[in-house]
């Protein structure tokens, strides 16, 4: 961390500030120049509150210069991590197709697409069981029924399933999910992260509709900091001023991550469009853009589903994203 | 709800369409003009997904006209709510002033700055027990512990209090809290909510950095659809581009607020600029566009504090703060 | 235009205010529903102003259901607009690749780029000779004698030059150049749009930082209502709250202009990162997702550029995107 | 500025950039630590682009630490510019209230407004001549017209007028004028900056909907730069993802922008709300969070107005406004 100090500071008050800092822990060095003087922190800020800093008086500005995440900086784990799930592996050039309904809704829906999603080259399968719906009075999913016949899923078709998590309390219904999804909502629902850093199972984290990558990788650092390092990251689209989309698909974020952190990055072009007929686009552009895999909404009766069946493609239109989104991945150094 | 069809829409996939939306209890009312031909549904809309029905062959647009709230609509309950608590009243022309620090860091310092607000005028106090911090290796607060001397601090002067509860599973640790207050970064944790309607307790719901006043109002639906109709909401910036500040304080959203729902309206300039220098000018401004209150943070040793010092107020700047908001309470028709 | 009244209206406020619509060349049309009262507009409800509406007292939500937007509108020009220049033809699935340096900066400079980005693929050249700039202290573009630079490049190597114009009154220095610019900050400069409608040059008007797809297709509709049809639109980034990357590019704009609009859409990937890194992904993902075109910074010596070097891509980088994007445009049915 | 290199930078390519950067006549200073080597630079760095710098191979971060305007800023001249127009001054304490039109309808139309404004305390007379319409076919102002119609309303009166100018080649038809007002689309039209910064009138600069505070002192620095320091700032809303209001009014951007800068700061609460019941509550806020004036839209038949009646208050809801602001000022220091 850099602090300039105002130009007529106090010298007692700079001898306070520096003791304060070694009392945690910190170096400091002082650079005096003409116009400036600038104090540099050295040694773990992370736990130095900025804006306490910034609102000294002898303090100008301030401006942390080190990441505030360690175990998802790339800088202490250049490699790619590779996140394997029944032999399926995401990262470090391994490309997946997660796929299947917003809602399982009945045993023949679930089982149904999962055969044909599995046809058209989906290697995981995704429904959701518990369903976080911004109405009160809208389907709240099937809940622990749902995790019931998604596993029905998984037996009929051997695709591991992805479904998300609410609440730190229902950890133990998802005992046999292979991936264990943190919505957008949840994203910095702290409580539920503590949790899913002490179990072992792959965590898709999805970034928050307002939250920066920063924010995302803090996030992952909850849940690494529990022990548990299988996290990946999906970019979902942020809420800008932009209505024509339901959200905006931040596809700039796949290289910026991909520089900050060694964890997968994937992408959801349904929930963040909002449109099924911009998913094939934006499914090719994110291939496009670097990333480790794609997590699609498929239903094979799309004006009928209980819920975003506006985002959902037909197993037919699924297997034409598919199908083009293989012939991108040699091009950018992908297999799958 | 509106749909505009589509001008060579096949009539056989309207017939569907209304035999569709019969089943879902809905009227539906056909206006064929030169140019354009609309359906009306007249009915219960809360139930239908406006994405799905955008996404029809036949629809070209589709409009909700209704709003997708009820408990929380004036137009159903035209009065002002007035949430009493101990005594204090907030909404309906009543105006109150909820204070203290950021986090709880011991009996000594809870009780001295509840002392100190309270002589300046706050008639509730706050104090943060469960914190959620961005950083896992932040101080996460003192947790039950902290409750306890919150207790402490309300036995000493008789203030209610109000402290943030982050997971449904902890409601009961909350039995002797006066408001218990949901976070920005929870506002849309259903599994919170749902738990908090069913509780008899005051609730203190906090505009998420991203969300809308009609998912504000949603999110006031989840808890009053299980029962408990004393929500009050809080308005505590947006995340915008601009970074001269933390958050962008939308003070609009006040008179907005006013408008749509009967809930009371608080401010909380505290965390929304981030620095306790514009505290005074938006407590102000804040009082002045009509709020039903404020909550501020307060502490006796701003550069000391273990969280948040920053955006803190010393008990002499809090005591000048509530001396002027409450010049400008009388040119608003609003008493304390 | 969809009117919903309010339930209690006075309906000799309903007989003014459709008399009053009558006067301004419109039919109504008046359904009376158990609910609602839906008052529907018919006609050019383009010079209405939806905002007045919405706050009459008989009114509680207006709702513009057509576009305010004509010649640019696909509905009404189902086939794509390909604007041709010099032989290069944009849209209608043929894609073209504009490069060269962010500012003119001598004639060797733009001479020795220009031949190594046509070397390289690229069938347009760009370079600025009239500077935006955020700052007055900063290089304001070579201006008239920039001009000439570019026309020497032109001449040299036969690519038709790209340059952007920020007055009406410079309109006569530009007219050598075969693709007048105009900046994001420029977008809704309707003075300098309408003078541009007035003459027979291709027109790349580039998305303002907070504006929507719609008033981008407003701000082509000012140069097409004065006659001037060859507009191509430009994607070049928005700004959000993120700042891991200078604004966040929005690809999604891609797909939903075409359906909008006939008008050949092209992405700026380097403006929009600010960083030379993020350009080879984010051109491929721009090409993936279907964009007409892309125009690219380059510069033979990023370092010592005078102005936005970060972004520039060096020519040897600029051969390897050019050669990975058109082993995309197979793949979505593009040729160049 | 600071920067902080990479660990392993190579020292050839470290002289290269201290001798690059001596060459721009800066000092830089070295501090090297266990950690991190840190280069600080020392002189005018506003000729320096930050983004080429973050982009060099040896360089981490690098940071801006003194503000990149100078003749703006509050430190180089503490004392608050108090901009005087015909005896009325604004800023330093001074508090004015523009009123008028949106535009300027007839001479009968503005002659009646000025005086009913004056009556209800105005002190300068607002009203569109030129006006920037977001479409092509909107009214577009009187032009010429309306700056006679101006005039003779200022003859009437004696209250001094406001009025927008959009492009520098106009500047001769406001010599009239006595204050000339750069709309939020222009606040980047630097050719129509530059221009103004010759002349010897007040201007009153607007946010633009997507600018950052300083941004909006880069703008004014570029009126400043050119001689002309009366400049008045002007908080119009920013726009967020937040659709209940036109555009968020910023008015945190008050208190901030007194730190940063010495001129005045007025807010305009008919443009930014978008709703003219939502312009008293605003009114009242913006003078309690210390603006130094008011910009508010008045018509005497808002339902009829040609552009924008849905912001416009009546002159009798002016008055009242007017009347509950002046009760405000004494609280925070103002006098009118």
């Amino acid at each position: 961390m850099v602090l300039v100090l105002k130009p007529d500071h106090d010298p007692k008050q700079l001898e306070n500030l520096t003791a304060w800092l070694k009392s945690l822990g910190l170096d400091t060095h002082l650079s005096v120049g003409r116009y400036q003087t600038i104090l540099g922190l050295v040694g773990d800020t992370s736990l130095v509150d900025i804006d306490m800093i910034k609102n000294m008086d002898i303090v100008e500005t301030a401006t942390r210069i080190s990441e505030p995440y360690k175990n998802a900086n790339r800088k202490f784990h250049p490699d790619d991590t590779i996140v394997e799930v029944a032999g399926n592996k995401i990262g470090g050039g391994h490309f997946q197709i997660i796929a299947g309904p917003c809602s399982v809704e009945s045993e023949e829906q679930i089982c149904t697409i999962a055969e044909q999603v599995k046809a058209a080259g989906a290697t995981l399968l995704r429904g959701g069981a518990f369903k976080p719906r911004t109405s009160p009075y809208s389907f709240q999913g099937l809940r622990e029924e749902g995790l019931r016949l998604l596993l029905k899923a998984k037996e009929r078709t051997g695709l591991p399933i992805v479904t998300e998590i609410m609440e730190a309390s229902h950890i133990p219904l998802f005992k046999d999910v292979d991936i264990l999804q943190v919505g957008a909502r949840n994203m910095q629902n702290f409580e539920l992260l503590k949790e899913l850093g002490t179990i072992d199972k792959p965590i898709l984290l999805k970034r928050g509709l307002a939250n920066t990558l920063q924010e995302l990788l803090m996030s992952a650092e909850y849940i690494m900091a529990g022990g548990n390092e299988k996290v990946i990251l999906c970019e979902r689209g942020i809420r800008t001023f932009e209505t024509a989309t339901r959200n905006t698909l931040d596809l700039g974020s796949i290289p910026v991550l991909h520089e900050m952190t060694h964890l997968p990055v994937i992408v959801d072009p349904s929930h963040s469009t909002g449109f099924s007929r911009l998913v094939p686009p934006m499914s090719m552009a994110a291939a496009a853009a670097g990333a480790d895999g794609l997590i699609i909404e498929v239903h094979n009766d799309p004006k009928h589903a209980l819920c975003d069946g506006a985002q959902s493609l037909t197993p037919e239109q699924f297997a034409e994203v598919s199908s083009n989104v293989q012939k991108i991945l040699p091009i950018v150094g992908k297999t799958m």
